[in-house]
């Protein structure tokens, strides 16, 4: 059987031709099921997380060892086809957080797969979904295209262009983000296929990208790819008022946004053959920690306090006034903390051709860190610490922002709802 | 500082300069860590698998989680180079599937990091390397560039171009391969970077590609990203009797290869957007196995044995005639089988056009399967399947081999011996 073979060109045009009703067709599935997962899922099965709830899942969450980041495009051309689309996804989230198939499974030989298949014997992995809008939702080119431009919260800025930033546009923006979390690579995959699936005909795919952290636990910081642990100073995600203060969204925002976050998801290359050339004392300078203990310089443990004051026999300051944890720390953003939540990602080798001696072209591992983050405010948060970052920090001549952008985190879904309802039924 | 502050040049270049001298270096740095190494991992540590032995490693063991497949191009000229060469990496491998670091790791502040450190707090994860040499290692555009080309196995051919491939130059052959396989990625990813490192100056990446498989165990097949359990009929790895026959090279070859073997690895990519608009029953006779069980069609277990003269009521063939399974099957291929290790794949997306009805384009996903077998001789393991298989299997809609190659594994590392010795020192 050929690619023209007729039929499956019927099949193909078929589907497609049905897509605009996926939609529907795929809440009217998954109705029953959700109401499985509702007792599956919120009563403790292992491995399932609870969905629903005042925040969105992905964020407050122990780490998992691997994510997919999905940013799509809308298609769709009316607010009620966007409500459709957003329905739609919290339907099948609802069914993959519970580590159940979507749909009726593969059970009827006569009609497409509902359920690609591959996460079948997975467990569920402690599967996450977190789902962001991006700024073009709101406004594209000019155009109010879902009558949307209005309720934009005023927080919801967009992220200037930093000193250093080398964007492409195919990783940039995007109108829809979702971020699935999970101890198991497939089942990440197998949660962001069926939510593209579950989009056809109202959104497609415009960048992903998959990623991994090893070595993370509950008080223990993992290492990037840099070797150095990440994420010593961070907010407290056992914390409520830590999490209120520095995370969610309070009663400054309408109903839908409150107890959800803004999230800063940017792939960010690593020179690592570079990096690897560099003598242990000076990445501890450009970081400002120990390498083997995570510990501040001059201090023992990853937890000892950051002294900025602290000065060498000479006077110079311990902690070098451009190192990355200086920057970073919260006492230079009158108090400012974001909640990191970043991986590491692999995307094999890629061309480079130095400008700078000795010059020399060729291929480089093409890896770094997808750095996310969460903060209740851009602006007093990821903006204000990059801003001075992207100057001063020594670390940016190894490392170089490559896409990603900002997406505001709607509030957690409550049974009986859908993403970003409040927003869309205005 | 910026990248053209003279110390980071001077620096840069002082190691350049001194990388011909690295395999050295590494070697010297090596030699205690390596007996504490033997100590560590020939006596059972956790996640800790043995090194050396008759046969390479990554083969015949339990298949591990991650993969990180690397192939390099050799810049080395002379055979005492490449030996070099082959020395310090079989000294670092040693390092590293014993969980240690490569060198002293970071202690000595005054010199170039010796370990890159992102492996430090993890376990061994069961990593194992497996090497391989390409067929331009014997000779490249008619040159013997290393006097090996009278040495070059009979049995190591060249891989024909089969009927579908669409192999891309950039992901395509290569002098050297390295397949670390560890439970964890970023072990993983740091044992092809400390080995891209200790090559520095002798040997660069030219491809690589990461790969995960999910739901492994043994007497359990994972399912690929087809949704199908993938290796239902294999090689069993825990049988000699079946490995010497199928894998193992015996006493056909030189001793360098005895206890070795032929790997293909080929990149392959799925087009799972296709493939998820397909029928249930459609993809199952595509397959010739049940998705839910993995059964054969007409079957109840996956272990049932494929009945391939079945006959439905009309007397067509239950498994069809171009049914994957058929067509893989050793019963179609003379008792032929090949041991089959591959994984998933997932790169993002990628850009393609359909120039079939009905026209489009777009982004899909750019995933799929990294095909890995092994084989005692090719042209009487995969090549033959492959032939028959390339041309007739339903399943070639939906796939498209799109790199990789042949590689022989010389035999295994003795201790005090190095990779393919027995080769370099004729």
């Amino acid at each position: 059987m050929s690619r023209s073979d007729p039929r499956i060109v019927g099949t193909r045009r078929g589907f497609l031709a049905g897509a605009a009703g996926a939609a529907g067709l795929v809440a009217a599935a998954a109705a029953p099921s959700a109401q499985a997962h509702r007792t599956a899922g919120e009563t403790g099965r292992a491995g399932v997380l609870p969905f629903h709830g005042p925040h969105q899942r992905g964020i407050a969450e122990d780490q998992q060892a691997h994510v997919q980041f999905a940013v799509f495009d809308v298609s769709a051309e009316t607010r009620a086809d966007l409500a459709g689309l957003l329905r739609a996804w919290t339907d099948v989230a609802a069914l993959l957080a519970a580590g159940l198939p979507v749909g009726e499974g593969p059970t009827d030989p006569a009609k497409p797969v509902s359920d690609s298949g591959e996460a079948v014997d997975l467990p569920a992995g402690r599967l996450t979904l977190t789902f962001g809008l991006g700024p073009s939702l709101f406004e594209a080119d000019g155009k109010d295209r879902f009558g949307l431009k209005a309720r934009r919260p005023a927080a919801f800025v967009d992220l200037p262009k930093f000193p250093g930033d080398q964007l492409a546009p195919a990783r940039t923006g995007g109108d829809l983000c979702v971020q699935a979390c999970a101890d198991d690579p497939q089942t990440a995959f197998h949660a962001i296929r069926q939510l593209a699936r579950a989009a056809d005909g109202a959104a497609s795919l415009r960048w992903i990208q998959s990623g991994f952290v090893s070595g993370a636990a509950p008080g223990k910081s993992p290492r990037n790819l840099m070797g150095f642990k990440d994420g010593s100073i961070n907010v407290k995600t056992s914390d409520p008022s830590e999490m209120a203060r520095h995370v969610w969204v309070g009663a400054e925002a309408e109903p839908w946004m409150q107890g959800g976050t803004y999230m800063v998801a940017r792939p960010t290359r690593i020179a690592l053959e570079h990096w690897d050339r560099m003598k242990l004392a000076f990445q501890e300078q450009t970081i400002g920690r120990v390498k083997a203990t995570g510990a501040p310089i001059g201090g023992k443990h990853e937890s000892d306090p950051l002294d900025l004051d602290a000065v060498d026999a000479d006077g110079n300051p311990v902690i070098a006034e451009n190192a990355h944890v200086r920057l970073a720390a919260p006492q230079t953003n009158e108090g400012t903390q974001i909640l990191r939540r970043s991986y590491s990602y692999d995307n094999g080798v890629s061309f480079i051709a130095e400008r700078w001696p000795p010059w020399r072209q060729g291929l480089e591992l093409d890896a770094g860190l997808l750095f996310i983050c969460f903060q209740r405010d851009p602006t007093a948060g990821f903006i204000r610490i990059f801003e001075k970052m992207s100057r001063f920090d020594m670390l940016n001549q190894f490392v170089t922002p490559v896409g990603g952008g900002l997406f505001a985190i709607p509030a957690g879904i409550m049974p009986g709802r859908y993403l970003a309802q409040g927003l869309i039924e205005t």
